[in-house]
């Protein structure tokens, strides 16, 4: 552990429209990851209402525990907006007038050819405590102080208002007011494996973890992200240790490993097929389109996805991919035998190197004894080979097309790895 | 107003990954449009971190403002995961195996022909004060209490889970325990017109609405939602006093509105589709399988889906779809001329009623002066006629894509509905 005190900060974003869903709250989330990248330590986030004493309240409540409070919201022109009040009465001080936020108030309606109407003047006026911080992309303030043994920022609710402040000011003088730990993170992910398997196969290796090491498991339909997270004085240091745990951890669940960090796992199949020069192309029955949009999703795709062809219906899987009317017929459109001929016909069709199909009972209607919803095959077709695969998914019909896209792309990944190998 | 007590409640959001920014939380804010809806007023949101202390104060300073507390997370198998024993700890009682949750676990795993580790039968043990509530859809059973006068929930931190969990138990329990202020909803779905317009549109009609009936705007990308909520006390009239007011509204913004309350624009297009009994196919470009995957998602799409082409290069929109080499060479992919062939021939091709394309430059490369990342050409092509548009949209791929979708199905749904009047 580091030697040097933790930074802990609070964020509280304020506003009716948030707690009654209309709005989502995307800036505390932005928020904590930015203060997690310079090592502060996120202790609490708080939502509140428009209501004096739940603000109030949440101001108390945070000093007694961080260092930095970060606040966002209510700050607009309008009566509802109780931030601005309400820090001058938490620290009990009046509010004046600032010329330089007027100036800046009326060059921002200029600008825009609008007139500054007695509401809008109102935002130059801010408590006499706080250090008036320029907002240059809108009209509400930000406000700085320093008081209780906190920091404080109040910044606007707009995303890209608060952004800029934050980028601008606040993250650069928190790192020149505090002594901030070095923290060093690495996300191992992996996929085709549930979170309990995965730490059963672990287990001697977390539990032998030194005590600044931290690892938290964070699953997500079919896939597992596993966190390692290494506190210290020394970047490289951390870096080499945490470089080190993964070496270890690797051979064990190897197979599993299609990534690391921020890479998901469709970008991870388009590394694949760049690297190795290999063109890809589907034909989705059950999950209707949906891996393509994976796919095509992550940029610069054209390079590796030639195409896909969804055949909602047995005709189509006969007349546009070829796939034997007699095969339908005897073995249905949920079969080894239709699968197999829809990797294979439709890698042909679009002179793919990789012919990847599905087709499943998605649900939720559409089931029978033999071949409950849920029932998929998924298959991957390449020179010489075609591997298939039976899945016996849920009852629900996005979940069955989102799981059908994580073990189809997944099943390919296996796929290419083998044949390169 | 309804003369009722108001009913409060408190949301906890636990785990590290949340204020680390490692992931977002969608969970509370969910949460918090599902309780609006039903009348019960969210007083505050919370997250706290993987920390006994941070936890237990949340617990207790929540029970001190709300009648109900939900909280998500921290209820995995693995060590990080602290919900469960603290809840434990907070209601000073043991915990013991509940033998259904163990019968529901082996089943969970029987289902999915995986072993069932000790870590996973830990999660069938809970505190005795608890209510067992299954969780049909994961490993990690819903807990309710009745303490210290408020009613407690715990559920997994897994979306699905939680929403299953929220829906079939925990909202019927709280109507049922509560005597909650009467409210009625009703939500206008709008589509192919930005806030401020609509609202200059309605402004003398929304100025007229009575105190006890409020409106709110909800934008999403290129729909916006708006919904009226009518307070009182008994709901006949509430739904009638709505229901007048959506008739006055309407007569202002019909050819916006695509449906009402929970209908998805996909939804609606179905039922038209449904209707007028006619079937639709797609030719994807640049939105690469979104839209079939949008339409394949709601059940029974498979009546009036036929199937979908994504021809992501040239030679396939000419091998397999048929378009003109001389109109691709000539006005190239991202044309007038090339959707409507495209349109034109997919429709042929899945001999559907309706056939739908689309072809652009999605980003953030491939863009140029005369043809700009976002510039987008969509088509509707049906007996007689091909109807084009062109889309300016933004600099970011994920964005036109979904822009895309939105303006492809609101392009078929105006066809369509021109067709059978």
């Amino acid at each position: 552990m580091s030697p040097k005190r933790e930074i802990k900060a609070e964020i509280i974003a304020i506003g009716d429209e948030l707690l009654y869903g209309q709005i989502i709250d995307t800036n505390s989330h932005w928020i904590s990851q930015e203060l997690d990248l310079i090592g502060v330590r996120v202790v609490r986030r708080t939502t509140v209402g428009d209501n004096r004493t739940d603000i109030l309240s949440a101001f108390q409540q945070a000093e007694q525990r961080a260092d930095i409070i970060l606040m966002t919201g209510g700050l607009g022109p309008t009566n509802d907006d109780l931030t601005k009040p309400l820090l001058a009465e938490y620290f009990k001080c009046g509010t004046e007038l600032v010329p330089e936020a007027l100036e800046a108030v009326r060059t921002f309606f200029e600008k825009r050819g609008r007139e500054l109407t007695l509401t809008n003047q109102m935002q130059a006026y801010l408590p006499t405590k706080c250090q008036y911080v320029p907002n240059e992309v809108g009209t509400a303030p930000g406000m700085w102080f320093e008081e209780n043994g906190c920091v404080w920022m109040s910044m606007p609710g707009v995303p890209h208002e608060m952004k800029k402040l934050m980028t601008d000011f606040v993250l650069p003088k928190v790192k020149s007011l505090f002594e901030l730990p070095t923290i060093f993170h690495r996300v191992i992910r992996t996929v085709g494996i549930g979170e309990s398997w995965l730490a059963d196969l672990i287990k001697n290796w977390e539990e032998s973890l030194p005590s600044h090491i931290r690892l938290a498991y964070l699953p997500s339909l079919g896939q597992v992200r596993m966190r390692l997270t290494a506190f210290g004085d020394d970047l490289r240091t951390l870096q080499n240790e945490v470089d080190l745990q993964i070496e270890t951890v690797k051979p064990l669940i190897d197979k599993y490993i299609y990534g690391y960090d921020q890479e998901s796992l469709e970008e991870a199949i388009g590394r694949l097929l760049k690297q190795e020069n290999k063109k890809i192309a589907l034909a989705e029955s059950c999950s209707g389109g949906y891996i393509s949009h994976l796919i095509t999703s992550i940029p610069g795709s054209s390079a590796y996805f030639q195409g896909a062809v969804v055949p909602y219906h047995n005709t189509f899987k006969n007349q546009i991919l070829g796939v034997n009317e007699k095969v339908l017929e005897e073995f249905g459109a949920v079969s080894e035998q239709t699968i197999i001929e829809m990797a294979e016909n439709i890698r042909t069709l679009f002179q793919a190197d990789y012919g990847l199909a599905s087709s499943g009972i998605a649900g939720p209607g559409g089931g029978w004894a033999e071949k409950p919803v849920g029932t998929v095959w998924i298959a991957c077709a390449f020179e010489g080979r075609t591997v298939t695969k039976k899945l016996q998914l849920t009852q629900d019909r996005m979940l069955n097309i989102q799981l059908t896209g994580v073990a189809l792309l997944n099943l390919f990944r296996t796929c290419i790895l083998e044949k390169t190998e």
